[in-house]
């Protein structure tokens, strides 16, 4: 169960119009979760046998969902799963390529259009390097992610690869428990069943998603402009860009929104630390918790606490820095209670609700993203594309 | 030489008042550039010779220069270097130990007082690790950068390790061209020389510094919350990291400054590009360019761009991203030519006068820092140690 606190009293909102206002959204295919494509485990249970990476190929809402949880949940594979396509670097690009090396692999590409910029020069990439190593034989190392229209799924058919679909109501911040992430999770070793049961059972109660997203409407109208979700955990950096995606796309339009950013403690608190404590008041934070699963580092020669375990000290230190930014900043507090499959998956659901219902409160559409044209349009012009 | 442009009218500052407040600071201890301890290259060249990997353990300004500074220049060495005691996380410890394996290794240990908790936890991990392999060889393997008194100092004089000082006069945020930043940085293949000649170079004209800073001064007096430093690289994630550091805890207190936040493209244009576009108007973007190499990543079967440099399309995204996001907030663009040790010698400095003006403009003192104390003092009670 998640449970949700925050340090200020928040006025109630009554959620019912925009609880249907989602009802009636064209977009929220994500509300009810759908079983997994029967050919998906078939599909992983092939790459995990003919290869030892998988490399997935997309960006935005196609790579940060199953990045985040590939990082976040402890899990076994033997395959690993690598990310390429994130960005136009060529610096990237080479490394990727190097970490890759010689072994086996299949491709993933993921891409609701076929019309990515990013994605397609990736895929360009790749698929040349799968051609060279497999010939004739490559087709049947590349697995498509697609929707049912588009270059994509015609390329998809075309050359007669696996395909799986992303279902036209869905959009790609809101698409993890979709093919899109799931194909890449499976593989990765993380039982998926498990995940969107949690996210199903999560469904049933979503009480505290709403709790959430009044405490952030109500700062937002208080003049609020950043909303910085903390964490005490390296491995939940992509798991924080998600959020950042999720929240910043649904609901940064119309001159409204709270700018996402996030904090990696207790690294930042060497670095960020100062600000939060004294600088400019009109950001908040969010904390996100998991309970502590003890390690087996244990301190020696530090004075005051030999023998403890490093976990512990880390649990401290989240209750220290909750106290210390309670007194000078709204916070609210995220409560997981453990790192599986199935907390995760309500976790998910739960930034669902929170990022709809905050842009559904503003007056806002959670399921479009109008701003982004504009950087697309400059860009095809000066590649000489349009 | 580093470019600085506006996209709006900057009122002009008077900074003589300010320039005489930094000739008077206690801590202006960076502003001349001093030539390396004489020891460093020996340790330098000691551990290259005993050691594949160098153990860095350090947090906020102890680690942050230097890890993004290997990130961003394009270099070679036999010898890795692997940054430890980042954060409290029992995960990256692990992923930490792992990582080093049982390769030879040397631990250089930065702290300026030797008492923060991260840090001193770390190297009680490392220096068992050390212990088991080395015997009381181990002593010989440890170079300890810090103040000239305090517990660190201590226990380096009491061990006979090596040690390098961190001058009184520079605190941790600018002190990545002491020996804190340079003993990691030349084992790492960085030439130090070029670096620090880079930056005496950059001071001799500090203009275009105080402009950025006027830039920031005057947003932040038309009630701007957040500067997003963006760049097109994921090499340079620490290198914003870093600045974040020195901007956040420079300005960041007595309710003022800005939140600094970073953006690294086209990454984050399929996930904050939305908000940046059509969001909240209160933050503005700060753009680091660098000017592209050439790479050897031809693009094959995309159309329209067949046998282009994907450093080309990168270089094209940039243009693009800056022409769409001036249109609805303000921008600046910090321009450096290379890639090159004197260029980012620069711009550590170019930065270092911008943080430094930017606080006393705002009336603050750029060198303290505060608010870090609430934190500390909690967690030193919650852990029983006060």
């Amino acid at each position: 169960m998640i449970d949700f606190k925050t340090s200020i009293t928040v006025p109630k909102i009554d959620w019912a119009p925009h609880l249907a206002a989602l009802s009636a959204a064209q977009m929220n295919g994500w509300t009810t979760i759908q079983p997994p494509d029967p050919r998906l485990e078939d599909y992983a249970a092939q790459i995990k046998k003919n290869a030892e990476v998988l490399v997935v190929i997309g960006i935005g809402g196609s790579f940060l969902g199953a990045k985040a949880l590939l990082d976040a949940i402890p899990r076994a594979s033997k395959t690993e799963v690598i990310f390429a396509g994130t960005s136009l670097s060529p610096l990237e690009m080479s490394q990727k390529l190097a970490e890759l090396g010689d072994r086996d692999f299949c491709i993933n590409v993921i891409s609701k259009s076929g019309g990515t910029l990013e994605t397609n020069l990736a895929f360009d990439v790749f698929y040349q390097k799968l051609h060279q190593k497999y010939g004739t034989d490559a087709s049947q190392r590349v697995y498509a992610t697609t929707g049912r229209s588009g270059a994509l799924f015609q390329l998809a058919s075309d050359n007669h690869w696996s395909w799986l679909e992303i279902p036209d109501n869905v959009g790609g911040r809101y698409s993890v428990l979709t093919s899109v992430g799931l194909l890449p999770l499976a593989v990765g070793g993380v039982n998926i069943t498990e995940l969107l049961n949690g996210a199903k059972n999560y469904a049933a109660d979503i009480s505290k998603a709403l709790d959430y997203a009044a405490f952030r409407i109500h700062l937002h109208s208080q003049g609020y402009l950043a909303e910085a979700l903390a964490t005490f955990e390296p491995e939940l950096h992509f798991l924080a860009e998600w959020w950042k995606q999720l929240f910043g796309e649904s609901e940064g339009k119309n001159h409204l929104g709270l700018l996402p950013t996030s904090l990696t403690y207790s690294t930042d608190l060497h670095s960020l630390g100062q600000f939060i404590q004294e600088g400019n008041p009109k950001a908040f934070e969010t904390f996100l918790e998991i309970a502590p699963t003890a390690s087996n580092i244990k301190i020696q020669g530090v004075k005051g606490l030999e023998g403890k375990d490093l976990a512990t000290v880390n649990a401290a230190a989240l209750r220290a820095t909750v106290a210390a930014h309670a007194t000078v900043r709204p916070i609210a507090e995220i409560q997981l209670p453990s790192r599986t499959a199935a907390d995760f998956g309500a976790f998910l659901y739960f930034c669902f609700i929170a990022a709809s219902m905050s842009a559904f409160a503003l007056g806002l559409n959670p399921f479009n993203q109008p701003g982004v044209e504009v950087y697309k349009s400059n860009l095809q012009k000066l590649l000489g594309l349009a």
